[in-house]
């Protein structure tokens, strides 16, 4: 942290700006420039709120130096995170597929999609029981029920289950069905949820928040990292922006910052990053070149019927002639 | 809802679409123009889910029409909502002011506090006992402590108390001890959470998200009354954009769109939505030129020493100031 | 400037990065704390380009202490800029009041309006004669018949003209007819035409850029004070961002923190800041609440069948409704 | 074009619509609905400003069907634009790397670099002589001897020139030296400078403004296109966002869009996109990808010391580096 002085400071406030970062416990070192005098804090500036600072007389500024995460941080853990699943893992240097439909809308439809999966070699399969719905009119998923059928899925043949969690309330439940549990966008500082997972014995997949930046987006992991839970898994989704040719802007840059500021792998989802079916398949292939760890798709049998996302949803032919390109372009990336 | 079809779209394009919009349920209406065809859709289109049919071939673009908000539309409620508190109301021809500090940091502080409020008839205090931080590490409020120092403070001094609300779990616990539930900027979009809140028997003060439209944060007031809760408070607390000045950007322009297409009251919380110490009371004045029914104001005796959001606390000396500028401009607003 | 070293980089990196400032005749200042060292530098850093330091192995992040305007910085010119014209002045504690149509239709249009506004007691008039336009098959302005019409009406009536100049090759004539030249919002980076303008006899009104920070507006202003043309007058005219529910979003707050780090007058445009005629009369009220020098509003005595801009245009009732209530808030405000 | 009209709207006000509409030379269509009246107009609105409708009583929205651009779009020109130089070309099933330093240093670097990228086969060059810079007291570039200095390359190692235009007034000058006119982010609408390159004989590399909407941009190449000038080129190179992980937010997903929506190539800078010479190669492959027709990457013998974009700019081996995997991705591609 870095007090930068007012050219106009006087050295009475120099003092009492010193004065205060004692009385927090912490350490002042005056450093007098040729117009303004700045004012470096070291000792464990995390456990204070130093805000406050700023408005004392005669500071123009205060500076972070330090980035406020350390157990998501590169830094303090050098090697790549690899979550290891029973049936797949999400890391190394490996890319990993997770596909499925927007929300269980039937056990019919569940297990066509999981039994089309693994016949492409996917392991790992996305839907949703519960719903984070805009509207209190809209289809709020088959909550309990839906996991019963995923459950149901997985036995009958094999595949992983990532489904979002939505509340504490439900995590035990939905712990008992999922393979990896998914913390929505909207929900991504959503506290409390974020507490009962730094508990859960499963990989938490985080999605970054509409408008979050990425130290806010690593300090919502720290919370699951810091309950307990090291398995965590973050996915670049798509932020809100003034641009209005998606629903959202796939902000695939944060991809090699997160590579190189933290050891956490990171997926991309370019059906709700886009939102249209179109653009999905070069997007999913942009976020491969990126870096990225994998995807999550969005795939229905019937996607012009799906209950929900079905504009940003992949038939199975357009799955597969994506999957075919990704094996390619994997092969030039990792190979 | 309309849909306009490529110019390059077949007849038989266009009798497809009207063929699904017929299957949902729903009635279309084909208008030619000159260089291509657009499509009417009525019928009760928010019972289904037709973004899928901008993926059907021939179709350009979708349109929509309506809100999909109709509790918290004007269009169905025209006068005003008044929330009626013992102590004070929110809404109408009146200006509201509530004021307090950012957490609940002991009784002495808050007892503190509510003396001072009530000193200068400020009738309804805010203080978190519950507090969402985006560091794990970070002070995290008093939790159900904070609560009975609340309550004390109502019983001593007869003050209202805005507090917030951040898990269904809690949501029991603070209604008992506030009159108003906050729902903070985080959790906009926590389904659970609203869903809960749309059965409780105490008034809401919905804050906006940092990403939100417009119709995003009725959309979320819609779910707390069409729980049955009617008595709902909008609170603009600043956005998220690139504009680094400040915390966040205060859009204050939200005031007068509020006020034009729903009925519910709507405040202006100048302290997040500035961050900074120096900025409030000019946007508190902005806020209430734009037409808000109230302000949400962080006061603190001591802001330096405050365990949170320190930078941007008025003292009591800069509330007072505030104050008399706030009763002038509303004798001139409201007179 | 602070450079901040990796917490694993070597004595050799933090020796190598001093070297490289040395070399550009810079003074590093090493800073070991308990994790990293922190490099300050000292010397005229505004001459050189040190970006490139960010790159250097070891470095992990590069911090600006000093903001790089000088001669629009407060700092340096502690008191307020005051724009004298003939018949009215900008800044000081004076509010003043612009107003007129978005573009220069006819003759009669500008006359009747001039007239209009003169009986009202406002001094300037704004209107466009050169009109940046985003459609290349829209309405381009009357151009220099267009400054004529402009000529004539200050003749006539005496009233002040404000009108934009879009390229240095016509900022002659604009010169000749204007008392004051208006930089557009898509032009604030158009340096070439700033290096122009800060050869100019009149006064500079810029407005910011869409997607313009606080400081790179005060850079643009820079430009014009360097060529050593010291009116400048800033003006808000609302920003870009993911807000749907008015044309641009209206950023306020930038009227305090000018107000901060700044001498120059700021002035509001509440017209094409909301894009929408019923939000003109609050955001108006609520931007001289803010503290704003000034407003600039666009009126039209026919606004529906105006040329340009119609939807964001008062008419001659609606402002002089406006005019009232600004005397009034001017009156608490500055009284 | 569709107006929609109010559910409390009557029968007077959507007839006074209509006579309006009419007086505009257009013909309204009424579409009476369940809950309001919607009124369709078809005529040739490009050349009138609508926008006034939206404030006539009685109507709730304006709600625009077809998109202004007539000359960019794909429904108008159904194949690819393929922009052929003397020593390459843009656009069909063809992957072109543009490369260089930020701006003409002098005589001796730009020979270098030009050798170099010839010796890897790469035909186009850029450089800018012209600079657009933040700040008045930074270097401005080198100007018409830049000019120079860029033909004699091109002269002695038969490389193409691509190079910054800022204004008017250089455009004769900038077109002799230079295969294709570079106009930059900041001046994407300087209308006066887009309507002098509507009459160049050489193709102009448009980039996307940092706030432009894709509707915005493909007006701009409107405005060439309209003039007579066939021959533009997009190129994204990162918007304003919230996001502070990279200097812009390189927004890839457009890519996809334009080749939808128009026939004009695009390109991808992922130099200025990113501003960190770490996030370049990833973020270059990712373009290519999305589908990118090519990029421009900055490239210097010693980015360290370059004198403007150094932290973006990669050196030789690191260029070595990116265009061996461009290469293998490539042929992936477009194989």
């Amino acid at each position: 942290m870095l007090i930068v002085m007012s050219s106009q400071a006087t050295a009475e406030q120099v003092e009492h700006v010193s004065k205060i970062i004692r009385e927090m416990g912490l350490t002042p070192h005056s450093l007098p420039g040729a117009t303004r005098t700045a004012i470096g804090i070291t000792g464990n500036i995390s456990a204070i709120d130093p805000e406050g600072l700023a408005c004392l007389p005669g500071v123009k500024e205060l500076l972070r130096v330090t980035k406020p995460y350390k157990l998501a941080s590169r830094e303090m853990h050098l090697d790549d995170t690899i979550v290891a699943l029973p049936m797949a893992q999400i890391g190394g240097r490996e890319f990993t597929m997770i596909a499925g439909p927007c929300s269980v809308e039937s056990e019919e439809l569940v297990l066509k999609v999981a039994d089309y999966l693994i016949s492409r070699r996917v392991k790992l399969m996305r839907a949703g029981a519960f719903k984070p719905r805009t509207s209190p009119y809209a289809f709020q998923g088959m909550e309990h029920e839906g996991l019963r059928i995923l459950e149901k899925a997985r036995e009958k043949t094999g595949i992983g289950i990532v489904t979002e969690v939505m509340e504490s309330a439900h995590a035990d439940a939905v712990e008992q069905a999922a393979d990896v549990l998914q913390v929505g966008a909207r929900n991504m500082q959503n506290y409390s949820l974020l507490k009962r997972l730094g508990k859960a014995k499963k990989p938490v997949l985080l999605k970054r928040g509409m408008s979050a930046t990425l130290e806010e987006w690593l300090m919502a992991a720290e919370y699951i990292l810091a309950g307990g839970n090291k398995q965590v898994i973050l996915c670049e989704r798509g932020v809100r922006t003034f641009a209005d040719h998606t629903r959202n802007t796939l902000d695939l840059s944060i991809v090699p910052c997160v590579k190189e500021v933290s050891h956490l792998p990171v997926l991309v989802d370019p059906s709700h990053g886009t939102g249209k079916r179109k653009y999905v398949a070069p997007m999913a292939l942009a976020g491969l070149a990126a870096g990225a760890d994998g995807l999550l798709i969005e795939v229905h049998p019937d996607p012009d019927r799906a209950l929900s996302d079905g504009a940003q949803t992949l038939s199975f032919t357009q799955f597969d002639a994506l999957l075919e390109k990704t094996k390619m372009l994997a092969s030039v990336m990792l190979g």
